[in-house]
């Protein structure tokens, strides 16, 4: 590690050690949060309290509606974000030596899908050995609390960065990227992203850019006893996902070529995640509506990809016979619009990480590895929209987005150990006599 | 017309037609009361008061949801039957010579689908010429129209029906069927049941059993990073409703070797009426539910047809390569479980039938017609569980269970007259000097 003394790094090691149960009762509170969309101010009153108590300077920031569809950084949004807003966090130092960092992390959860299905209920955060399970304890609560309490051991261990440093608590991750886009296009920035995603203490080298649509088709309903009469709304739509499969393989070959993505398996990846049509069991259905998204590549423009996905839906109503029966498909885009982004390598930013993992899996950790991960993630907002190098790095999860969701303890503190360090060699520390301004549960 | 005078049918052919535009207004009012499932306690409030006033002996038969796999003429149920009731309207002659006559309509009706498709609001009756449009203005208020305004048109003519007739006004047609079982099962019954739907004025000479499921999949969430650790429930839906087209198939086929359906399209009739599945645009969906109906022949036993489908279903749930990565498929029934019926030709009630069809069709009016209706009708309970002979006879209608329902009011005229023609011969008549009883506004 470049600019941090042995002994300070192994103060900071211990700090986390030292707070980790406190860190997890803090993750636990945040999991027991039901942070679904529209229902982010509990768990983010929880985050601006926590900051508050750590003397950050924090405000509350609403994303502004107006700035969609005149900012590039924004997705189409059909909701109110009332009750939605980012928590930032800045600590300006006394002194500016180093550089200056982001560390982003999302609040927002998605469904659980049948709570019945779980081994425990997703929203207790039940603790099993190493694991914390619950739905949104790696994607990315986990996170949030590596954020925070990496930045905690720097303090504790007598230390205080010479560099800004942010935390972004933000919402609508997982639907449109707009609570990054509001970061963003607040003209917050720095040296450099971090963001303790779940991904299994790697790297992320590359991301796909993602669209989200909604596709309705209106059949022509009809009574069960003259069927011909009439055209199935739910058939179509079937129809319709099973022409997207096309494009979605016309996507999926494009990756041959793209750096980074030709050992990717479904980069495009189509997933339709929503169906619903029809009002009655005995009727030929008359509407049918779904939801998906479906990826491409760093470098391409979104809106171009918007284009080409409407032009083939038009070309399908056109052509398949059962399709062209019915009025023309709305396609409406209902979540992230927004390119992917690749991180350079041979970084600063990148060397420094490498090292910080190296010593928080001291010592005989493995080395770290990068993939490229074929989703959305709010780094490329950072990225695309204000050129900061965006590292995505967490800890291990599984079955996020899925039944069981749960993160692995020991990869937490190991993440947290590798943030701390690394945000203490990219933005410099020095000594400070006085820690008291922690809070009391830090020096228990 | 064997038993009626020329001048007894004339007067009542005129009293018909004289009470015309109060039936049309009768029918109007009907069609504006939503009777949706679960609705119908408003508009059988409104019949019980018409029946009420015409001197009729009036009950609400509630449904006994005990008697649901108790008594074979009952479907499964899926919802509260608190508000849902029959009107049983009874009329004993002084002196009954004749045959008894049972007259049923339904009065539930199914969605409009977006009322915005429609020309005309579908709860507004509009009437457009020799048109009455709304949801269920032909399926079937202008029937249970021209049941009530057929025997006013008889007492009008100064003539009383010398043999029991009841009106039966039913819920749960569209759904279960269970109304018109509980008529049944409390034990009402008649020589004849004449039910008329909309028919474009020929007579059913058979029907299918119809059988209605739910079928549930249950796939494995996952992140759109991570496809193929999942399996998405809607895709599996999907693969499962391609498979039941073969199932369709295969009973159509069977079609070819029964009586009356060689010639029907379709007769099987798979139709799946509604879909819904997932919870996240962005999330391999965990769940997926559809629901459906499908036909088979006369004498099947529908609760076979339900095995056979379970069956079906089953090994499918094991050969597909990804329904066989879920869980067994739930397959629930959740509608009508019936067997469909035969009216065998040359019946004394068929042929009076054709009598009364050509008198209001005089002087030059077609045969009267019959044909295959491949949907459960109300008739199957009365002919399967009761032994009564059952004429599906009614009004010419088009777009039912569609967009811009409507029936011909010219086509109503001559179904009131055919059957006040058909009431007045079987059950035979005898001239009463007093006709005061029937309300005002049918000396208009």
């Amino acid at each position: 590690m470049s600019c941090l003394s042995e002994a300070d790094q192994d103060r900071i090691l211990a700090a986390v050690d030292e707070a980790f149960e406190t860190q997890i009762a803090f993750l636990s509170d945040l999991v027991r949060c039901v942070s679904l969309r529209g229902q982010e101010a509990d768990v983010q009153s929880r985050v601006e309290a926590a900051l508050l108590e750590r003397g950050y300077d924090v405000s509350r920031q609403t994303i502004d509606p107006t700035l969609i569809g005149r900012h590039p950084a924004f997705s189409p949004a059909t909701v109110s974000y009332e009750n939605s807003w980012n928590v930032i966090a800045v600590q300006n130092p006394a002194i500016t030596e180093g550089r200056s960092l982001i560390l982003n992390a999302h609040v927002d959860i998605v469904p659980t899908g049948d709570p019945k299905r779980w081994q425990d209920p997703p929203f207790e955060a039940t603790r099993d050995d190493d694991w914390l399970y619950g739905r949104g304890s790696g994607d990315m609560k986990a996170g949030l609390s590596a954020a925070i309490f990496a930045l905690d051991a720097i303090r504790a261990a007598g230390l205080e960065l010479t560099a800004p440093v942010q935390i972004h608590s933000v919402v609508e991750e997982e639907i449109t990227g707009n609570g990054a886009a509001m970061a963003v296009a607040s003209g917050l920035t720095a040296d450099v992203v971090l963001i303790p995603e779940p991904t299994d203490e790697k790297l992320v080298r590359a991301n796909s850019g993602v669209i989200k649509f909604a596709i309705t088709l209106h059949g022509t309903p009809a009574h069960p006893r003259e069927v011909s009469g009439g055209v199935s709304a739910i058939e179509a739509a079937m129809r319709l996902i099973e022409h997207l499969r096309q494009l979605e393989a016309r996507w999926n070959e494009e990756g041959a070529i793209q750096p980074f993505f030709h050992n990717v398996e479904n980069p495009a990846a189509l997933t339709i995640g929503t169906i619903n049509g029809g009002e009655w069991i005995a009727s030929v259905p008359s509407c049918c509506r779904f939801e998906g998204r479906i990826g491409f590549y760093p470098g391409d423009d979104p809106h171009e990809r918007v284009r080409e996905l409407e032009a083939f839906v038009a070309r399908i109503a056109v052509d398949d016979p059962l399709i062209q029966r019915c009025p023309a498909p709305i396609v409406e885009w209902v979540g992230v619009v927004h390119a992917g982004y690749t991180l350079a390598p041979g970084s600063d930013a990148e060397g420094i990480l490498a090292e910080a993992h190296a010593a928080a899996h001291a010592p005989n950790g493995p080395a770290l590895n990068s993939y490229v991960m074929a989703c959305y993630l709010d780094a490329a907002v950072y990225a695309v929209h204000a050129g900061i190098p965006s590292l995505v790095y967490g800890p291990i999860a599984e079955n996020i987005h899925a039944i069981d969701e749960r993160v692995s303890l020991a990869s937490l503190r190991r993440v947290t150990k590798t943030i701390a360090l690394f945000a203490a060699t990219w933005c410099g520390v020095r000594s400070v006599a006085d820690a008291s301004h922690l809070p009391a549960s830090h020096h228990d």
